[in-house]
């Protein structure tokens, strides 16, 4: 039995999503550009799950756009937005812990001429507000900061930003994913001009992403073709995923308040008992402004790659860092920028709770952790 | 009891497909990314699975790389080739009959300093390739012809063109979204650099294509972020829909000679009795190069659009034009490049059938439709 401590890398997706979407899959299978009835059909259950995902977010139903995923998401707010408004300027503003994608996608806009700035973070991984308005220019269009951290799981001063950029008139978007699930998400309240969501970041099925874009938000479309999406996403619309991505967000909507008391319960637990049983042992982030399924720690004299190859031999699966860049010797640009050194980033470990986390695999963790450790520092030149 | 004779549009995916699927949603729900073993199980059944895709179009495994779809796959193979190859030249060569997508992109293409031909069609549909030979110049890199019209269903004398490019060092892509399934497909006997395939049109899950890439083609990246399919293709992997893709590509293997039989036998029928019971109704297309599941009519004095209607009251569905661009008042830009007059290509209906068609369904058109177009007629000033 594996015990599964990584629900920031993938989600397992939700058996009643599952049962949603199979009638969509050989009995409901037209394409909403299709004149007949099963076209028909088809166009009435796209809008009817467009005004469900709306919902959650207290959108308009016409403000949701269905994407691949969430990096396709992110692509289309900046790469679309920046294109299709750079007759008002050429600046954009981002944080400096940003989702990988945001880092190689503004990457790519430098080199079309826009200029980037990243803000830093405090030592918990919170953008200051000042910092931003500090770096605001007559050319800046564009405000990128992540609604809460993939990491470390700090959570950002969303709504302040949103009043800043609606004030001096800069769109504001936020890849709302590490969040989404865990925190409630309000467009309106929030001031939120873009918003990338992921399906499969609500137990959703993988491959359906939505970007919001509020009414009078021009962005450029990335994929060309026959029109869909208001022609700003061309494709045949993935009926079977939009259902279950909707159905994700029914549940979500229904049961998120009591699955975050469950997840602090055992993420307090898990982050008390760490650090308590293991000397020399940190938990990296906000103690308090953290998303409530993350535990985020850094051991001195070992390698968190070390701790999670000892504990998949136990059967226990956690990650060090993103998923999404797990696969390079670099450490963690979030965890650098935090401030810590390159031996203290890659001396960290990420636990992410999630629906199917029981009591008891907290507790598996629990048991093996300290005994890894301390068999691992045994053996480390450097404790 | 629905008839549905518009397999272009849209297909059912095969419930062979969805069982393949179905573990992976919850059960085998790892990101390749991880480094714990439910990513190492999830980074082994991408391989395997771009493996089984490989060898359905005869190409090597690392030629292979998953998009959201075929009309993502068509950007980045135009897009993503131009923008990295325009140091080379910025000419690039069509036929007037592409998919919408492809005519789309190209108009962007243009807008971004390069130059399209659109080579006409001869009045069956058929690209000569004297016609593409005549418009290559030294600016050149780059042909995309179809491998088969998605709505007249007219072949391509794919492999003669593939010849040609090759021998003048120009790229060539195809669209094979319309022949997948229907034609043995074989990138290096056809020398195709670039490849677009769906996995819904092998009865595989909506949201999931494929970029064949040929060694050594260089293209830039769509869409960016975590460094997914060797940096050309960024986004968490969609592990069950290509799961589902690569059950349906094995199927397809081992079906596709008998379907196709049973397609012949059909289609035959249909178009036989059609031109022999409705007076002054015509084949378009060819009559021999077309698709063996494809008879697209015309009926002189009444519009296409009446007689789905009132098959639609029937419960028949079928289509008068690409499913992707149905919802305009345009005729099609295909028929109208065969040389039909706007009127004729009103007057069009497209059957395709698909591999749940029964010899029922096709009787029930063929009953069907005579009195349709009889009764439309004697109400039409037209005729």
């Amino acid at each position: 039995m594996t015990i599964y401590l990584d629900y920031q890398s993938s989600k397992p997706v939700d058996l009643r999503v599952v049962e949603a979407m199979l009638p969509y899959f050989h009995d409901k299978f037209g394409n909403p550009s299709a004149l007949h009835e099963i076209g028909d059909e088809a166009t009435e259950i796209l809008e009817k799950c467009r005004q469900t995902i709306a919902g959650f977010i207290n959108s308009e139903k016409d403000e949701i756009l269905f994407t691949s995923g969430a990096t396709e998401s992110n692509n289309l707010a900046l790469i679309g937005f920046a294109l299709r408004n750079k007759a008002k300027g050429k600046h954009i503003i981002i944080s400096e812990i940003e989702h990988i994608s945001i880092h190689n996608i503004t990457k790519l806009l430098q080199r079309m001429e826009f200029t980037v700035s990243k803000v830093p973070v405090d030592q918990y991984g919170r953008v200051s507000l000042k910092k931003i308005a500090d770096r605001i220019t007559d050319q800046t269009i564009l405000v990128s900061v992540g609604y809460a951290n993939n990491e470390v799981g700090t959570i950002q001063p969303i709504a302040e930003i949103g009043r800043l950029c609606r004030e001096k008139n800069i769109a504001f978007h936020t890849d709302a994913v590490a969040a989404e699930g865990l925190l409630p998400l309000d467009v309106k309240n929030d001031s939120i001009d873009l918003m990338t969501l992921s399906s499969n970041d609500i137990y959703g099925p993988k491959g359906l992403g939505v970007l919001y874009v509020r009414k009078g938000i021009k962005i450029n479309p990335q994929i060309i073709g026959g029109g869909q999406e208001r022609g700003l996403r061309s494709g045949t619309e993935n009926i079977p995923a939009i259902v279950g991505m909707a159905k994700a967000a029914e549940i979500m909507r229904q049961e998120r308040e009591e699955e975050v008391k469950k997840f602090k319960t055992y993420r307090d637990k898990l982050i008390k008992n760490v650090l308590e049983k293991i000397p020399r042992s940190y938990l990296n982030g906000h103690p308090e402004e953290r998303l409530p399924n993350n535990a985020h720690f850094r051991f001195d004299g070992i390698e968190g790659e070390s701790i999670l190859l000892s504990l998949k031999d136990k059967g226990i699966s956690i990650a060090t860092g993103s998923a999404c860049s797990s696969k390079t010797l670099e450490p963690s640009h979030t965890l650098i920028s935090l401030g810590l050194l390159h031996e203290e980033a890659h001396g960290s470990l990420e636990f992410t709770l999630g629906r199917f986390t029981t009591e008891k695999d907290v507790d598996a963790a629990l048991k093996a952790l300290p005994e890894v450790v301390d068999r691992l520092r045994k053996l480390s030149p450097l404790y």
